[in-house]
C-alpha cells in the first residue's frame, strides 16, 4: 500500500480510538464507574460493539488508555510551558503554577474511583518519573542563574516541589493553589 | 466492685491488648500479611485462641489497631515536641524534622500492604485531621513571632507542610531529609 494510505488509516484508527475514550469518560462522568457496559461505550461513540472489541479489550483498559492520553497532555503542557523563550525563573514559576492547577482541578473532579483504578502500574510509575525528570532538568538550568539554591541536588528539589504542589489537591480555591506556588517557590530560593 | 480492682482490670486488659497488637505486627513483618493467622497470634502472644477472639474479631482488625496505637503514639511525640519550652522557631524545626523521619522510616519498612489496608476509613482521616491541626496551632504560634510569613493562612501553610515533609519517604538518607526539612522551612519564612 502507498503510504498515504498508510497513513489516512492510522490517522482514522487514532480518531475512533480517541473517540471511544472521550464516550467512555462522558459516561463514567455522568453515571460513575461501574455502571458503564461496553455496549453503551460503542453506542456512544456511534460504532458497533465488534469494532469497539477490535479496540480495547474491557471498560478498564478504555480507562486506563483514557488516563494515559490524560496525563500526556499535561505532560505536553508543562513541556511546552518549560521550553518557551524566555527569563528561567518565570518559566519555572509557570510551570509549578500549571502543575499545582493539574493538582487541584484533579481532586475536585469527583472521580476517586478512576483514580484508584488507574493510579497504579507501570503507566503511572513512568508518567511519574517523567515528570520528576522535567523539574529535575528546569531546576538544573535555573540554577544556572541563582534563582534557584544550589545546595540541595535538582532531583531531591524536584521531589520536594512535586509533593509541596500536591497539597493543591486540598485547597478550595485557585487563589490559595496561588499561594501555596509562591511558598513552594521560596523554598526553592537561595537561602538568605 | 471498688475502684481499684476495676483500675487493675483495665490495666490487665491494655497490657494484654497491648502484647497482642506487638506479636501481630511481629509475625507480619516477618512472614507478611497474608500467611498470618489468627491461632499464630494467640500462641505468640501467650494467650488462648478464645481469649484473643474477645479482644479483636480477625487480624485486620488487630493492625488496624496496631496503626491507631503507632499513628497516637507519632502524635504524642510530636505534641510534646511542640510543647517544650523554649524558642518557638526552635521548636517548629524539631516538629518538622521528627515528622520527616516518620515519613522517611515508614517508606523504608517494607508494609506497604499494611499502609494499604489501615491508610483509610475514619481512624487514619481522624489522624490526619489531628496532625494538620498540630503544624496549624504551631505555626499560628510561630507566626506572632515573625519567624514565619504571615501572608498565608496557617492552615494553608500546615497543608503545605505536611505534603512537603512527605517527600522525605523517597529520600535515601536521612541527610537528605534534613535538606527537605531545611527547604520546606526556607518556604516558610517571610517572603524577602
Amino acid at each position: 500500500m502507498p503510504k498515504l494510505w498508510n497513513e489516512t488509516i492510522e490517522a482514522h484508527r487514532r480518531a475512533v480510538r480517541d473517540a471511544i475514550l472521550d464516550a467512555a469518560w462522558v459516561l463514567v462522568a455522568e453515571h460513575g464507574l461501574t455502571s458503564v457496559r461496553m455496549s453503551r461505550i460503542a453506542e456512544e461513540t456511534g460504532i458497533g460493539r465488534a469494532t469497539l472489541y477490535k479496540y480495547f479489550p474491557d471498560v478498564e483498559a478504555i480507562l486506563i488508555a483514557w488516563h494515559e492520553r490524560h496525563v500526556a497532555d499535561h505532560l505536553e503542557r508543562l513541556v511546552e510551558l518549560r521550553d518557551r523563550v524566555g527569563d528561567a525563573g518565570e518559566r519555572l514559576e509557570a510551570v509549578l503554577e500549571a502543575y499545582a492547577l493539574i493538582c487541584h482541578r484533579r481532586e475536585h473532579r469527583g472521580t476517586e474511583q478512576v483514580a484508584a483504578l488507574v493510579h497504579r502500574g507501570e503507566p503511572a510509575a513512568r508518567a511519574q518519573r517523567q515528570l520528576i525528570g522535567l523539574f529535575r532538568d528546569l531546576l538544573t538550568e535555573v540554577a544556572e542563574t541563582g534563582v534557584v539554591r544550589d545546595d540541595v541536588a535538582p532531583d531531591e528539589l524536584a521531589s520536594y516541589c512535586l509533593h509541596a504542589l500536591a497539597a493543591a489537591g486540598s485547597l478550595p480555591s485557585e487563589a490559595a493553589v496561588r499561594r501555596l506556588v509562591a511558598v513552594t517557590l521560596d523554598g526553592l530560593r537561595p537561602p538568605h
